[in-house]
């Protein structure tokens, strides 16, 4: 472990709870911010003993003070000694009030006293560079901390745990030895090698392309799992949408009006159906205007279909079908569509839905007629969309999967180069395999730079 | 300390933060919650040692596992051995990872194990209840938690020391002694008392009274300090309301168009403006409108200017001076108004102000200009008003003050009874002071019942 400088951080969430913790740390003793954390506790914080004084694995009641001596909060002090901690350094977390204002006067004693501010994730970056967990596993922490569902959680918690970690590492090593092997075989003369040479090594790649492929099928499960499902409510003014989607969610969050183009902003709530975490959209009604406002809410309404995992069109069914309805339902994909005819019970005589393919709902939602229905349409829309059941360390990183498919065109240039056989394809197969190994040795952080660490990091919350 | 059941909650913010903590305190072995915090946290919690065998100050590193074993989060063990604890009991503090659902998932593993969802603030009541802190400092742990600026921080933080309780404590114990010395005169023939009696039994009450009224007077900085001062803007439809909103603000909070009757429900911010925390409320614009939406948005506007510590009124100075912007300054009271008189770089000739007694401003808030100018004349009105440099100790509460005014009336009447001399005077006098002494003495929760305490502490979060 290279000496650092400290760094220190509010950890807690923002707002307002119980109790808020200041995370201090660093291992270093040189350079301008290389006091150490316990000089740095010693000073800011007055209890019956010293931090430094006292071993890991315990904590101090007192109080952190100004440089004047006043008392900024009360607070335990937990004590953390390199490499038992989160980071793999000495670390301190002062545990105060959980209001913001007096957090960040702790904080900002603490830098006052010697530390620096940490980067997003940089906590996180330290343990990595630590030893103390691969980036997949970092990567993992933030996925459970913003996890919204369950599912997700579980997801988020099997990774940290390091077991889509074992099936990259187990993919690198088989890829790795394969590589060896080839490599081996260009130091011979073409006839001195045994015959099934050729078809032995692409038998390997085979198999590890197989379980490349095998892991890249899990994407779909894990970005829903992540991000959750775009739901986005459509449909001509005043058919109903913003009293299903208050509907949906249970609460008054839209204001509803009998008054035709009454939503103008897209307002975005989420909510989670059968394990499921849901963003729902409500939008501006589709129609012609003059109203400038209302204009600027339906181009967003349009912009945000395009990229919905399941559109739900409402329809008023207490006047006829219009042609209207039938040019944007045009546009949706039934696959990914509930249509609801909503105001059932007024339903106008003669009215015909006159479009084939789409999953129909019939609804009276003033009357709360019909929620339940629309929510089981949207589960299954979703379910049939993606296997909610797939095997656990499904891929959720849309990083891991983009340097996945790096690495699968590598390994499919690689074995068609193999197949080929010989010295001829032996060579540039290595080499495709070498690129192959570079993407993936990117994905748990067996090869990083800069660069890299910073995309995944910046991500990070502060004082993560 | 009497036996609890086991109470457990999340005690840090909701949302999304690096470390969260599952707060589980209790001191019991009966009744239906009656597990131990030991054994709760010993079936829950699995590291190198048992909670249970650890001591005091010290915590563990391990897994929180669910009852079939798996996991459920890596996570620390905070072990506190009763009554060096918050709430002077048994507790453990779980932390995991910052994430909701990670932490609901905790929670709900310790209320499997036998713990009981603490109400709220119901940690701190046991504070009380078990003499770690009296009602005032109580009520201080929730004001510092909610302090929106460094002076309501350090004022919280004042109280929770306890200098306000001091100060309550005297003015109650000065009472008390002249409440007996009062009793005392009741067992004696009137003209067996020496002259100065009731002259020195006034003086005494007059200080008391004086101390009281000193402490009461703090009250309009402490309201401040505590709940934000109130700004209300208001105008017009298409004044500027809202761009001055977002200028205040720093941010685009608000939708600006060039359209009246944009803003309809009435938006609230908070910032802080020279230490003093201010909520700033954007209104819908003035106008005789049809639209149903907008005349409820007018409707909350009035109601709101009503309860407003600072109105700021924009005037489109671009048009002549209206009759109805008379109308409504009408209804504004000038020491506690500033006036804009926005777009002043197309101000109409012959443009004139015809109200008397207010603040002015020029702005071209489209322009960014003036508004440093409104923020100036905002805090000036407010320091006008409040002396905010006021002593430390003021009193926050609203509570305190009701207390304490019932206190003052009821020793207005026993100083009125006192100067009325002799027996006739002092059992009555003796009557009021026991009053006064009953309400002074719910303050700091030398007296209390159960109403009281339920009244104070339904007002906490949960986990508090």
């Amino acid at each position: 472990m290279s000496t650092t400088d400290t760094i220190a951080a509010i950890a807690t969430p923002p707002g307002q709870g119980g109790i808020g913790i200041v995370r201090v740390s660093g291992s270093g003793g040189s350079g301008e911010h290389g006091r150490t954390v316990w000089k740095i506790a010693d000073q800011i914080f007055q209890g019956l003993e010293k931090p430094s004084a006292v071993k890991g694995g315990t904590f101090l009641h007192g109080k952190v003070t100004a440089a004047d001596g006043t008392e900024i909060d009360e607070a335990l002090c937990l004590i953390f000694r390199a490499p038992k901690s989160y980071t793999g350094e000495d670390t301190v977390e002062i545990q105060g009030h959980g209001g913001p204002v007096v957090l960040k006067k702790i904080l900002r004693r603490c830098l006052d006293a010697g530390a620096r501010m940490a980067e997003p994730g940089e906590f996180t970056k330290r343990a990595f560079l630590n030893g103390k967990m691969d980036l997949v596993q970092a990567e993992a922490v933030a996925d459970l901390i913003h996890a919204q569902s369950d599912r997700a959680a579980k997801a988020a918690l099997e990774q940290l745990e390091g077991g889509l970690s074992k099936q990259f590492n187990f993919l690198y090593d088989g890829l790795m030895a394969t590589a060896a092997d080839i490599e081996t075989t260009l130091d011979f003369v073409e006839d001195e090698l045994p015959d099934d040479v050729f078809p032995n090594l692409g038998k390997k790649l085979d198999e590890s392309f197989q379980a490349l492929e095998t892991l890249l099928a899990t994407w779909d499960e894990g970005r829903l799992l992540r991000e959750g499902a775009r739901v986005v409510i459509m449909g001509r003014p005043n058919a109903g949408k913003s009293t299903l989607f208050n509907a949906l969610l249970g609460s008054d969050r839209a204001i509803v009006t009998e008054l035709p183009g009454t939503t103008r902003d897209v307002i975005e709530e989420t909510l989670v159906l059968d394990g499921i975490p849901l963003r729902v959209l409500d939008t501006a009604g589709l129609r012609e205007t003059e109203c400038l406002i209302e204009r600027e809410g339906i181009r967003r309404a349009r912009a945000h279909s395009a990229s919905a995992d399941i559109a739900v069109y409402l329809i008023d069914s207490s006047l006829p079908f219009s042609k209207e309805d039938e040019e944007h339902l045009a546009k949706l994909d039934p696959k990914r569509t509930v249509v609801i005819l909503n105001k059932a019970d007024k339903k106008v005589s003669g009215f015909k839905f006159q479009v084939s393919g789409f999953k129909l709902v019939e609804t009276s939602l003033i009357n709360g007629a019909g929620v339940a229905e629309v929510k089981a349409a949207i589960a299954a829309k979703l379910e049939a969309g993606v296997n909610l059941n797939a095997p656990a360390h499904a891929v959720i990183s849309e990083r891991h999967r983009n340097l996945l498919e790096t690495s699968r065109g590598e390994l499919t240039l690689a074995r068609k180069r193999i197949s080929e056989g010989g010295e001829l394809g032996a060579a540039p197969a290595a080499e495709h395999l070498r690129a192959a190994l570079e993407a993936l040795g990117q994905v748990t952080g067996r090869i990083y730079h800069n660069e890299l660490l910073d995309n995944i990091f910046s991500r990070f919350c502060i004082g993560k």
